[in-house]
């Protein structure tokens, strides 16, 4: 056993710890109520990094503080690795539907619960960790390293590519480390291929000025709860493609292989919908589920709010009604183009009694790996490592759109490396990190460190 | 000028004043927060039907308590009068509408703002000053009265029909009067021939069992928002009718008078396009607005609930979407019909990967008029001598079940006469009074109480 497997192993107890304490800060960006816990976020990053071993400092951006870590004495012939990380996570709502809260980890069934174990703090803690491993009493690491934490993902990264241009120099690197993702089932570890975009708007229609009696009223005035279910409707057709023209100009057809071999992964029916709860799965025909999850593009409501919500019978013809309603994109679809599309597509149902905005509030572009070369394989063999097991290769239906601009401005390859399970609830209640991929990821890590520099 | 009309005038300003302090009570019969202030409405009232020589009490319900008060000292040949009223609001929000706040009434632009008062408590209230100005000093009203004030008319009377039944004797009567309504416009006395009825529901849409990242989900699990879209695109087709199954089965024809009576009023598209501040109008293919509001039935969303509806973009896939509905009915339709109807539509375009509630909130039937006969003709003549204008005959789009069973129940003739205008905003926010209606309204109740009397 190296060094910093022992290490390791020897400061779990303390480790946990410490990312509770990471954890019951409430890093929520998408709500300026917590823009404090935020920043108090950002610096407790920095100091752990500083008491890692690395020189960490936070950078002002219009938004939330992004925090930079290095260090760069493993010499000009070991690669530089950039290990990119979030530090905000999703809005909690609705509150009561978890089982603890959200900003209060604990331990139950070999689980660590709370908002942002998985998404993202727990897993780029496990660098953190990985990290400290190696620097530990004054030793070293095999690589460069610099760290690039953001407060922005979860509300579209807004400030971080015009940071990433920027410091160019600093951010130099040969490979983009992200643990942002998950593994294919316990114990399997997983290298991502691909990961789809996002096109995220808000729909506002507004029928009256004000709320009226829906008795004086109704019949006669256009009610925008039902303009709005109208024109929802026609996103999607009968075969469940989505109905926005020019929508699937862009989308690669995947060859076969990739198709043979999602088939081949041990994907269990009964299994997933045991984890969503639905009585049944949807999608577009012609693709098997994991195909549409990973390969193809989704279309989905949000949210929707329109008149009165609370208890008891209120009739009222309501002024407005709001729709949240986003696409997942595929390989070489546009977040840009599919606004065009989406916006035409959204004057185009909309009847003229009714005033209609559109609102794009997200934007992400897909993602595509460089399947095999050097970096590749170093990241399956540490993953092979600490897991005992070759890693799989799969898709992802999320979205981490700093991928492509990485991979852009960088000039560097991106290796996406994931530690959650299905099911950990990310963007949902109860969200949750296996206690056991927590170590392992940690030691998958410190293999990967030394993998790179081989 | 008769007694009573001298005391009315002289009594305005204190008049008015009492009627604040009604107002400013937030009777909101929908949210139990509000139970304790139900209950002091019921009790102000008891107490101002006793200080204008009434004989008061206070009836428990399983709900909201009940206001009778009685005055029988016009002898066994004079008719007796049942004056009905709800001294219950609608709730208020949205507050940040409300341009003052909704129980803090104020006179402006010659308006009484604030929640209740057209609906009903400036209007019942009315009554009890009309019923004040023939007792004042010790005088006499024409007519033996029971006054019957109920707290739940905005939560579906579910405890007056019992009550009703129960106190056959109490409250048995020649006419029952209720100030529930409007005319149809400022100067323009007003008696109803219709009002519609209503069959109010909420439909619940679970697709996963709980909220899920819309990312790793999107594509394959059913979408509740797009599902109740879905629903709720199939109540309405093309012709702006009704598609559910059976819905005009009972649905009466009116006769050509009736449609050209409605045809003659004095109607201004463009004063009603302003008054709702809709682009354009919708409705029925075949009627005009006025049928579409007053003789033909109608499907309204009224609120819709689903997912994320905070600030920013969350990507989630929601577990739930709700949806309220209601259908205004005309008659000779039925709720517990429709109820049926609207059960079986749903259950037949609820697609079988989700579960689908329906829960009834509210129903109330239809009523025609007995146009003509004594009581109409006295009412029309008080109307007359308070407007000094011949009063129309119109449709009411709104609902007020409790008319059909004071007439079967009671065996009396019900004579609706109302003096909210349009534009007034029940339901809404910014809800209003016009001054001048508040005394012309009591002035033409005295006269209605003397007119009966005849």
């Amino acid at each position: 056993m190296s060094a910093p497997i022992g290490f390791i192993r020897s400061n779990l107890d303390r480790f946990q710890e410490e990312l509770f304490e990471l954890l019951r800060i409430p890093s929520v960006s998408a709500k300026s109520e917590h823009d404090g816990d935020t920043r108090r976020t950002a610096q407790w990053l920095a100091d752990a990094l500083t008491k890692a071993g690395l020189k960490a400092e936070i950078h002002e951006t219009p938004g939330h503080p992004i925090v930079v870590a290095e260090w760069r004495k493993a010499g000009p012939d070991a690669p530089t690795v950039l290990i990119y990380g979030h530090y905000d996570v999703q809005p909690v709502e609705p509150l009561e539907l978890w089982s603890s809260p959200p900003f209060e980890p604990q331990v139950r069934e070999g689980r660590i619960w709370g908002r942002g174990t998985a998404d993202d703090k727990g897993q780029l803690f496990m660098h953190v960790k990985a990290l400290e491993a190696y620097l530990a009493d004054g030793h070293a690491l095999p690589i460069n390293v610099v760290v690039l934490l953001e407060g922005e993902e979860e509300v579209g990264s807004p400030n971080l590519v015009p940071f990433v241009k920027e410091h160019r120099d600093l951010l130099a690197c040969d490979y983009v480390v992200i643990s942002d993702s998950g593994m294919f089932a316990p114990g399997l570890p997983t290298l991502l291929f691909s990961l789809r975009g996002l096109a995220y708007f808000e729909v506002e229609v507004e029928g009256p000025a004000t709320d009226l009696h829906s008795g004086a009223y109704g019949g006669a005035v256009p009610n925008p709860g039902l303009v709005l279910a109208r024109m929802l409707d026609t996103l999607l057709d009968e075969q469940g493609r989505i109905a926005v023209e020019g929508f699937y100009d862009n989308v690669v057809d995947w060859d076969q292989e990739t198709r043979d071999a999602i088939a081949a992964l041990p994907w269990n029916r009964e299994a997933f919908m045991k984890e969503t709860g639905a009585e049944g799965l949807v999608g577009e025909e012609g693709y098997s589920t994991l195909e549409r999850l990973w390969i193809r593009p989704s279309c989905d409501v949000n949210g929707i709010l329109c008149g009165y919500t609370g208890q008891g019978a209120k009739t009222v013809l309501p002024s407005r009604a709001m729709a949240k309603v986003s696409f997942r994109l595929v390989p070489d679809q546009n977040p840009d183009r599919v606004e065009e599309l989406f916006r035409a597509h959204m004057s185009k149902v909309a009847p003229p009694e009714v005033r209609v905005q559109v609102r794009a509030l997200h934007g992400g572009r897909p993602w595509r790996a460089s399947v095999g070369g050097k970096g590749f394989d170093a990241a399956g063999a540490a993953l092979e490592r600490a897991f005992h097991k070759k890693p799989v290769l799969t898709g992802e239906g999320g979205s981490i759109p700093i991928v492509v601009d990485f991979e852009e401005v960088l000039d560097a390859q991106a290796l996406l490396v994931g530690f959650s399970l299905p099911g950990c609830n990310m963007h949902a209640p109860n969200e949750w990190l296996s206690v056991q991929n927590f170590q392992e990821g940690i030691e998958a890590l410190a293999y990967l460190y030394e993998e790179l520099a081989r």
